[in-house]
C-alpha cells in the first residue's frame, strides 16, 4: 500500500483532492434521454422493450406479487432472520431520534408564526439487480421512510431470469416495502418519475445503481426529489501507535472489496503502524474471495499518510470528507469536536465499520465522493417537507403596513403594496 | 379571469396538472456546458470574456470591496432602513426556531449512537441582475445561512453598466453577507462550483436565476449542493362566501405581476366569490404599473375553480402544491391538517401574501412547479449537515458478532465479516 511520508499539510490535500468524480459520457446522455422520453410516452409497453433488450427478460406483470414477498420471508433460516430482525430493531430506535415535529411561535399578540412537518406521500426505492442487491440496504432505506410516515414506498429492482432474490424480497418484507416492481435500469427511474399505466409516479426517488440509473436520477431532478448520486465506496482511518495494523488493515480491506473504485484510506502520526498496516494489507488480501476488486482498489486509490500530529490528521481528513470515517484512537470521543466532513464516524477499536453497514442502527446510506462537506446520512429528515405558517390580527398587519409597502415599492411590486392596503380601504385603485 | 364551474373533483385535477414545467433545451445545455469546462480551465480570463461578451462589462477586479457595502447602507434612506430592520429582525427570530441540535443515545451499556449537525463551510448566493435583484430576497437566503453557521458567505451577481444597485449592496451588508463579487451567468456558477484565482469554491450555491443559472446549477449538482431550480411564482387562494372579492383580487395580482408565466388560482365554493373575483381581477389590472404582464398571467395561466364543498376544495389544492397557499375562510387554523402540499400558507383575510415576502418572518424563498409535495422553504436545515457516530464496547460488539458476520456473508462480503472477528483474534486468515 502506498505511503506518503514528509509531505506537509498542503502537500498532502493537493494529493488527496485529485480524486476526480465520474464524468458525464454524452453518449450515455442520450441513451438515457431517449428512455425517458419513450417511457414517457409508451409507458408500459416501453417498459417492456427495455426489460427485454437489457435485462433478457419478457414480463407480463412487473407487480411482484405480496405473497411472494411473505412466502420469502417465511422462507429463510433462522440465523439470517434473526440478524435481520436485530439490524431492523436497531435502525428503527436509532432512526426515531431523527422524527422531527415543526414548531409553533406565539411570541407576539396577534402574530402566530409556525412550520408543520408533513410525510412525502410516496418514495422509490430502486434495489439494483445481481449481487449488488443488498437486503440491508432495503432496510436502511424503507425503514426511515416509513418511520416518517410515508405511505406509499415502492421498490424497483432488475428482473432476474431465475427471480428475484429470497433475501431482497425478504428484506422488502421486513422493511414494510409497500409494493414491488420488477423493472430496472433508467427505464425504472423514468417510471417511478413520469408513472406508466403498472408503476406508480412517486415524489422521491433514492437508492444506488449503476451509470444509467445516477443520470437517469439527476436528469428527473426536479420532477421529482432525487437522493444524492452515490459513488464507490469510502473508508478513512485515524490510527496512532496505539492501534492494531491487523484490524486496521481488515477494516480497510472491508471497503475496499466493494468495487474496484472504492477508496481505502489510513492517515496516523506512526511511522510503525504504517509499515505494519501496508504489510498486513498485502498478507490479508491473499486469501480474501474477492481479492482481485480488492487489490485494484489499493493499488489505485488507496494510501497511507504519515503526518507530524493529531491536528493535522484531522485537518488533512476532513479535507477528504469520507463516507466511512474511524477514529482508532484512545479517548476517542474527545475528537469529535475537530470531526467537519464525514458521513458516519466509529470511534475507538472496537466500532470496526462492518458494525455501522449492518447492526448498529445509523443509517449505512452515506454521502461519497467528497459531498460529506454538504449532504448527510439518508434520514427520517429525506422523507418529509416542510410548510411554514402565519396568521396576523388586523392590528398587527397595520403595525407592518408601512414596511411592507416600503420594500415592495423599492423592488418595483407595486401590486404587492397594493394587496396590503386593500385590507385596509386606502388602496389607491 | 377562467371560471370553472361544474366540473367533478378528478377533472380538475386533470386540468391543474396540465401546467408544465420548462423543458430543456439542447442548445442551452451545449451553452452551459462550454461555459462550465472554460471557467473550469481558464478561470478569471474564461470570466473576463463572459463578463463582456453576456454584459457588456470590462472587469478588472471581481470583488466588490466591503468599504462599498458598508457606504451603501449608510447612503440608503431611513423608512427603507427601517423596513430591512424590521424584516431582518423577524426572519431571525424565526429562523431561529429552525436550528437543529443532534442527540445522542445513550440507552444501552456498552454502545453510544449520536448524531452531530454541522454548518457548512461556505455558501454562494445568486442574486439575479436589475431590477430581478431583489433587497428582500438577499436577507431571505443570507440570513438563515449565518444563523446556521456558515462561516462564509458568497454573493455573486451579475456586473451592471452603472454598478450594482444601493438597496442590493446594503441588503447584503444588513444581511451579513461575507463577500460580494461582480459575476453572473452560467459563468458566476461555474466559479462557484470550481472555484478561479479571484472567486473561492462554495459547498452550497442558492438562489434564482435566469434558464442559463438554472441549466449550469444543475449541471454542477454533485461537486456543490444546490437548492430546488426555482420556477415561476404562484399563489393558490381558498375563499368562501365570507371573503371580501376585492382582497382577494389583489392577492391574486400579487404574484401574477411577477411574471408572464406566473399563476394565480382560486379555488372556492362560492360562484358568488368567483364572480366578483373576476370582476375585481379587471378593474384593478387597468391601473397597474405591470399591467401587461399581470394580465398575461392571469389569461394563460390564471383560473378559478368552483368546488362543492371545502373537502374537494383542499384536495385540488394539494394536487396543486402551490408556492403561496392562503386560506382565506373563517376560523383557518383549524384546516392546517388538511394541508398537504404548500410552501408557505397564510391563513386568514389579513395574512395577504405581500405580508410573508418581506417582514413575517418565514422564507420567501419556496418550492414551486408542484415541488412543495417533496420540497420545503428555504431554511436553516438547508446549511447543516449531519454526520452519526458510534462507539462499541468488546462486550457490546461481541454480542452482535453473529448478526453481522452472517448478514456480511450472506451479502457476499467476506471481508466485512473478517474486519469485525479480527476483534476477537478469531478471523480466519
Amino acid at each position: 500500500m502506498k505511503i506518503y511520508e514528509n509531505k506537509n499539510l498542503n502537500e498532502m490535500k493537493k494529493i488527496v483532492s485529485t480524486y476526480t468524480k465520474q464524468t458525464s459520457d454524452p453518449e450515455i446522455e442520450r441513451a438515457v434521454d431517449d428512455i425517458l422520453k419513450d417511457v414517457r410516452v409508451s409507458q408500459d409497453d416501453a417498459l417492456r422493450k427495455y426489460s427485454e433488450k437489457f435485462d433478457g427478460v419478457k414480463i407480463n406483470d412487473f407487480r411482484v406479487p405480496k405473497e411472494a414477498l411473505n412466502k420469502a420471508y417465511d422462507s429463510i433460516d433462522d440465523k439470517l432472520k434473526n440478524a435481520m430482525e436485530l439490524a431492523k430493531k436497531n435502525i428503527v430506535s436509532f432512526h426515531k431520534l431523527e422524527i422531527e415535529k415543526g414548531f409553533i411561535d406565539l411570541g407576539t399578540k396577534g402574530i402566530m408564526r409556525g412550520q408543520k412537518v408533513t410525510p412525502l406521500e410516496s418514495v422509490g426505492l430502486y434495489v439494483p439487480g445481481g449481487r449488488a442487491a443488498y437486503p440491508s440496504t432495503i432496510l436502511m432505506s424503507a425503514l426511515p421512510a416509513k418511520i416518517a410516515g410515508v405511505k406509499k414506498v415502492v421498490m424497483v429492482t432488475p428482473p432476474q431470469k431465475d427471480g428475484i432474490s429470497t433475501a431482497v424480497l425478504a428484506a422488502a418484507k421486513l422493511a414494510g416495502v409497500d409494493e414491488v416492481y420488477q423493472i430496472g435500469g433508467a427505464q425504472a427511474i423514468a417510471a417511478l418519475a413520469f408513472g406508466t399505466q403498472s408503476i406508480p409516479k412517486v415524489d422521491k426517488i433514492i437508492g444506488p445503481g449503476n451509470i444509467f440509473v445516477a443520470v437517469a436520477k439527476k436528469k428527473v431532478f426536479g420532477t421529482v426529489a432525487i437522493d444524492m448520486v452515490a459513488g464507490p465506496s469510502e473508508i478513512g482511518i485515524l490510527a496512532d501507535d496505539s492501534a492494531n495494523a491487523r484490524q486496521i488493515a481488515a477494516d480497510l480491506l472491508s471497503q475496499a472489496e466493494h468495487d474496484p473504485r472504492a477508496r481505502a484510506m489510513l492517515i496516523t502520526d506512526s511511522k510503525k503502524l504504517a509499515e505494519g498496516v501496508s504489510k498486513e494489507v498485502e498478507i490479508q488480501l491473499r486469501t480474501l474471495p474477492k481479492e482481485k476488486i480488492a487489490r485494484q482498489s489499493i493499488e489505485d486509490r488507496g494510501f497511507i499518510a504519515v503526518m507530524d500530529d493529531k491536528e493535522e490528521m484531522f485537518d488533512l481528513m476532513n479535507e477528504v470528507a469520507p463516507e466511512h470515517l474511524e477514529v482508532n484512537l484512545e479517548n476517542p470521543t474527545q475528537y469529535l469536536p475537530l470531526i467537519k466532513n464525514a458521513g458516519s464516524v466509529f470511534l475507538g477499536k472496537y466500532a470496526s465499520e462492518p458494525l455501522g453497514d449492518y447492526v448498529a442502527g445509523p443509517n449505512h446510506v452515506l454521502p461519497t465522493g467528497g459531498t460529506a462537506r454538504f449532504s448527510s446520512p439518508l434520514g427520517v429528515y429525506d422523507f418529509v417537507k416542510r410548510t411554514s405558517f402565519v396568521q396576523f390580527s388586523k392590528d398587527a398587519l397595520a403595525a407592518d403596513v408601512e414596511a411592507i409597502t416600503t420594500l415592495a415599492r423599492e423592488e418595483g411590486l407595486e401590486a404587492h403594496a397594493r394587496a396590503v392596503e386593500s385590507r385596509f380601504g386606502k388602496e389607491d385603485f
